[in-house]
């Protein structure tokens, strides 16, 4: 039953691990691309594998509108569906609710809210959240939670933070046991690390098969993440995987791990890849920038990705320019390979024992 | 020198040929995919090359203004540029200064513009037009012509007629010979025969590597369209390739091949492929149509594409009614490999001697 997490190798706080789903296996520290809408924007399934992405993330919010859960369910779930044979890890929805549905209102039942797209009324409990995400298939179901907004008065955040345990007793219950299936409770608390030390003790005592740490990567910067993150890592179990949501550009992952993250998941690099901004081994590009424009070499000269292989930074600034949709194509995919090989050369650092000198990427803290 | 065209088999006014270019022999009849701005949209070279495509057309005027011709000469060539190892087609670039460009002016001289990206003003000679071709690395240079909008009087349909056939011998003139390579002139004349008998004899004087019927599929209905090829083929040599200019749907195809048409380019299958349109053996398809939300079956169960061998129509109806660009990738990847496929078909009736007996599309008139 539930998800299988081993950890291979240590290095300080830091671990290598393989987490082993109904759709495959996970080399962890793994980033996570985002496919929301049952597709990862501007890619194939076989693209996004190929860039080495063994999970995606998808949104129950976005899926239990449009097209419907029931309906993916009839269709034969979400990896039929999108044909992504890997595993999925579904979010809870709630997020969304409070960043984009209108009318909405928390109550101790769940999130009551109106679709943005037609104005339907819906509730999404804990129940609901984990029957939804079950009708999809998800390998790794998130519980719900109420992710409160930075900053917030600690009286605000703490009563949130006690709603959101009440609910993850109620998803953890709802949940439906299943082999290679598993449910991650998720850390709230906001900025203060007393709150966030009881949620966490509060979600071991219920026990989940792994455990987010929410609420993060929301305006609160960098430096006071990273406090947080060595904060609650402690108090989770050492043999279950740890997820930092919505996290982030290269040096937060790079801090993170060092810190003991396992998963992570940002739309950075698919958003960015949209916008014509590229990751590369020597620094971050703006395509749109002119003095690509004559530019015969490619954009990162260690990468592997197909966009490096076949193209010239000239040839992507003038898609760019012409708002071609293969340039959302190639520069995600050189977006999402860079991250990919990024947590390969920090899970081989890992197991080498020399993360403690893993460099810091050009611009970013960690 | 020039581009070998060897004509294999023939049925009634059909032939099955072989056009040997500089970046790869071409068998005919054959469509070209639009690849307008260095790029036929939504697709990468491989998944281009993947349909069975082996030329595609890019565009003179957008080319010229973005990212200019010198810059991709600069940069080793549009196959270089775009990566596209197979044959180019570039248009004149005189079709989309009539339908874009602003202030335009026609002289003797040429066609005098100003751009509709930045208003900058430029001067498209049959000179520049060639050389700009010449710079990209077309395998084929098409002649500049004026295509007179339909419907015109005939007195002003001879005139720019009768500019297009003075521009064509300055056209021919300025091309550069080079092993691989050709110049095509384009019959022009509107909808009377006579005028356009008369553009297709002095083209055939001029002597040009190819031979374009243009002017046409801008309005005068496929009934008309039909006998203007009807009857300029007779004036055009055997020997040499004829191309249809800007046509067409399917059924427009199957009737200008019998009719003894080689070449084809039409934005058709990748604009449709835009905006939710399908083509299948059993008729188009409009993937916004609520009754495909829970159809689990392919677009078309005979199609060999990664649309129809991953995809279910469910799929890609949410995909279309989400505005995801994946959408747009798998239906225009599917209507090339549609495109394709009817033209490989069509090869193979004409080898076979059975093209008379070649099926009608639903609901398409041939």
């Amino acid at each position: 039953m539930t998800v299988g997490f081993e950890v291979m190798a240590r290095d300080g706080a830091a671990r290598a691990g393989r987490l082993a789903t109904a759709h495959g296996t996970i080399d962890t520290p793994a980033f996570m691309p985002v496919g929301t809408a049952a597709t990862v924007k501007a890619m194939t399934p076989e693209a996004v594998a190929a860039t080495g992405a063994r999970v995606v993330l998808a949104n129950t919010y976005h899926l239990m509108l449009r097209p419907g859960a029931e309906r993916i369910a009839a269709l034969g779930g979400l990896h039929r569906f999108m044909n992504w044979p890997y595993a999925i890890l579904t979010d809870s929805g709630g997020f969304q609710v409070m960043s984009l549905a209108s009318l909405r209102k928390i109550t101790e039942e769940g999130a009551a809210f109106r679709s943005h797209l037609d104005g339907s009324r819906h509730l999404l409990s804990p129940e609901r959240s984990v029957e939804i995400q079950h009708l999809l298939g998800a390998d790794i179901t998130m519980a719900l939670d109420e992710c409160t907004a930075f900053p917030s008065e600690r009286r605000a955040v703490e009563a949130s933070m006690e709603l959101t345990l009440r609910w993850a007793e109620r998803s953890r219950a709802a949940f439906v046991a299943r082999p290679g299936h598993g449910i991650f409770g998720i850390v709230q608390g906001g900025v203060h690390a007393d709150l966030r030390e009881r949620a966490a003790r509060r979600l071991v005592e219920i026990g989940f098969d792994g455990y987010a740490i929410g609420g993060l990567a929301i305006g609160e910067g960098q430096q006071t993440m990273f406090a947080m993150v060595e904060n609650d890592v402690p108090s989770l179990p050492a043999d279950r995987p740890r997820y930092l949501m919505g996290v982030g550009k290269p040096g937060d992952l790079v801090g993170a791990v060092k810190r003991g993250v396992d998963l992570f998941d940002c739309v950075l690099p698919t958003r960015s890849g949209r916008t014509g901004q590229a990751f590369t081994r020597t620094g971050a590009l703006n395509l749109r920038n002119a003095r690509h424009a004559d530019d015969p070499g490619p954009l990162d000269a260690q990468c592997r990705c197909p966009a490096c292989a076949g193209f010239s930074r000239a040839y992507l600034h003038h898609l760019v320019k012409a708002g071609e949709i293969l340039g959302s194509m190639l520069l995600t995919q050189h977006n999402l390979t860079y991250y990919a090989d990024l947590m390969s050369e920090l899970r081989a650092a890992i197991a080498a024992g020399r993360l403690g000198a893993f460099a810091a990427l050009p611009g970013e803290a960690e």
